[in-house]
């Protein structure tokens, strides 16, 4: 235990509340919710959002690429700044808690806090901001991490604006549509902290209930375009054909080999490809894979993409069409701010909460917005490592510690006004 | 040169006429067509189509799967009825001559002929039927020849009725908001003649202008449903991942590996794969295939549907998911009627007009008609036997050439009084 810091606890009614809230926006009725980015349901969870923020006192701003920030100042306006955060987007029937769990939780935080504070009296030594960013599933637009990528400065606002879904609809539009097209300054803060759902049963298995992420993942988004010759699937020969979807088929089965390959250490999909025209009797003329790549390390991304870059001529010529990388996302492999996974340590210890370390595999916005400034995600364990699905489900018992490690990293952070070595106790 | 008969060729003027008018509806601004069964721009069409129809004193019927009839009698109630057709429904982005061309023709070609009769005196002793069947493609509701195998008495009227396309949309629903959900009885008729452009390059290749079908292969359209598990594209494990896309892929791969085995007598294809959620960083749930297998023989079109079932269990085990063949839609092989690929013949000589016998591999209304009664299918080149795409092109003269067979094939049958043997001339 710290012998200088008492351990508050979250207030979990409020945590649960406000879970039982958001989880209406987009339900599907069988537990998970439908709520891409920009559409109405989307939309509705982030008014009902900002009218919470507005009602506690917390100054709504918009950015550019509709990230929806509520910021609120309890110290001087020249304190160290804390931003927590996550996402109100989901997948297309997804689950209630990826996302929006860590919206909520950073709500629930520093409200706690705030409270404690005021009981305390001790005067807050940081301001603080809660962040939704936008799009970050990438289910709907491409790429993911879409809204904190741009305030990262790693993708630029005019790129992101003009991305399209599938029907054609721009971001842009579909900002200015749901009323999230902002002209706000997006705030600069010194760290950024996330809490999450895990996606895979590794703390399940280990019987831990919280886990830093010490590593990211990288990740390549290639897009393929295979193009063949629409024809009929009746007359015309065999050898004639030139059959997009054949050429599709081999490309998938390929991209699975590579990580049979490099067992453990490239996970790799094809989980998305539009077919042209996907008509049960033309031979079809064009098919987009959307591909991903992902590795712990530089080296074996490149070796994947080199890989399937070596390999896409012979496939496609099986299938007597052409295929082309048209397009590739990359997002570099990294590490997270090491005092922010010692800070998460130690606070796991205090609550006895069994921990360990984890690397994140899939995106998170705080892999964005760790290439400008400390961040960390702190997961807690999803029921059978389910995620993106209707059936994805942590328990209120472990939502609730995951909130208490997060008011307890802002009171750590607060009382070494936002000094990281500080706060993770450097010396101890 | 027939003795007996002069040789009046078809009315070109109003065949083109016709034709280019017809191609307006649903043109894609690329040459080509965009119309689907009972989309709006079918539903243009057909409105079109019928009110030239009454224009020229044709009673218009439609039956109760919006089968579309223009009669008209020139002989006395007892005559034979003789039925000349095709389809005004198109591929998605398909070609402007595939259907709408047998359907014009036949207007043309027995408006040729009224006129001739009027001029010459001679009585008609046939009574004449347009037919523009529902749906032939298949492209938005499954199965094809949905109106003419509901006329052959081949598939239930009702079910036929409650085919959904993608949306979930009826035909019923459809027929209704299109104006098509009719009430007359269907015609019955004594003959059937269609024709038809070519989807191969053989007649072009072998300099032949004049191709009467002689077989139409066997066909079996094979729905096959894959389950995986809906999960995240990073974080899952690859060993836990239950792929409904990779499942596919290998399927798709063997389907066309039984066409490799069985060279030249089977011919395959998956054209449609309806993925879900068909999002890039979510490992696909389900994959439906749709998938045709074709040959002409009886015998192969077993093998090859055995061979599939016996690999189907293999094929999803490797990818960790479950494949289920859902639904099979059999289409027997078989041959169109002798008497009138002879007559076919005798018609192209006298016109001298290149000449040769073909399989049909695609289906055509003739062939669900074939089952009930003497039918036949003639076909004209397609340019690079193009068909189901917008670059479709047949020349005026092969339009033309393809017209005047027509004419004087209702010109003998007319002659004959029906007698299909001595329209044929089976002594000669």
């Amino acid at each position: 235990m710290s012998e200088t810091l008492s351990l508050t606890r979250i207030d979990a009614d409020l945590l649960n509340s406000l879970m039982e809230t958001v989880s209406t926006f987009g339900a599907t009725g069988d537990g998970g919710v439908d709520r891409p980015a920009l559409t109405d349901a989307h939309q509705a969870a982030r008014d009902w959002f900002r009218s919470v923020l507005e009602a506690l006192g917390y100054t709504v701003l918009v950015d550019e690429i509709g990230n929806l920030f509520g910021r609120i100042d309890l110290a001087g306006p020249d304190a160290p700044l804390v931003m927590i955060g996550s996402h109100l987007d989901s997948q297309p029937k997804g689950g209630r808690f990826d996302g929006a769990y860590g919206v909520i939780a950073a709500l629930a935080a520093i409200e706690t806090w705030r409270r404690e504070a005021a009981e305390t009296g001790i005067p807050p030594s940081c301001n603080y901001v809660i962040a939704d960013w936008m799009n970050e599933e990438g289910a709907r637009f491409q790429p993911s991490l879409l809204g904190s990528s741009v305030f990262a400065g790693q993708v630029d606002l005019d790129w992101a604006l003009a991305r399209c879904d599938r029907d054609g609809l721009s971001v842009e539009e579909e900002l200015i549509r749901t009323g999230y097209k902002g002209t706000d300054p997006a705030p600069r803060p010194d760290v950024y902290l996330e809490i999450h759902i895990e996606g895979d049963d590794k703390m399940e298995t280990a019987g831990a209930r919280i886990a830093p992420f010490c590593r990211h993942w990288g990740a390549l988004k290639v897009r393929i375009e295979v193009t063949g010759e629409q024809n009929h699937t009746g007359p015309t020969p065999m050898e004639d054909r030139k059959d997009a979807v054949l050429g599709a088929a081999y490309i998938i089965a390929e991209v699975k080999r590579l990580a049979d390959i490099a067992e453990d250490t490239i996970f790799t999909s094809v989980a998305r490809v539009d077919i042209s025209p996907n008509s049960p009797n033309i031979v079809p003329g064009k098919a987009v894979l959307f591909c991903e790549l992902r590795a712990p390390e530089p080296a074996m991304l490149e070796w994947s993409e080199e890989s399937l870059r070596a390999a896409l001529p012979d496939l496609a010529a099986q299938a007597s069409v052409e295929a082309e990388i048209v397009s590739v996302d990359r997002r570099p492999a990294g590490k997270f701010d090491a005092r922010l996974v010692r800070l998460t340590e130690r606070i796991a210890d205090d609550f006895q909460l069994p921990r360990m370390q984890l690397d994140t595999i899939g995106g998170h916005d705080a892999v964005a917005v760790n290439a400008i400034l400390p961040a960390i995600v702190v997961a807690v364990p999803s029921v059978g490592g389910v995620i993106h699905r209707n059936d994805e489900y942590t328990s209120p018992e472990d939502l609730a510690a995951g909130g208490d490690v997060l008011v307890d990293m802002i009171r750590r952070i607060d009382a070494a006004k936002g000094d990281l070595d500080r706060a993770a106790g450097a010396n101890s």
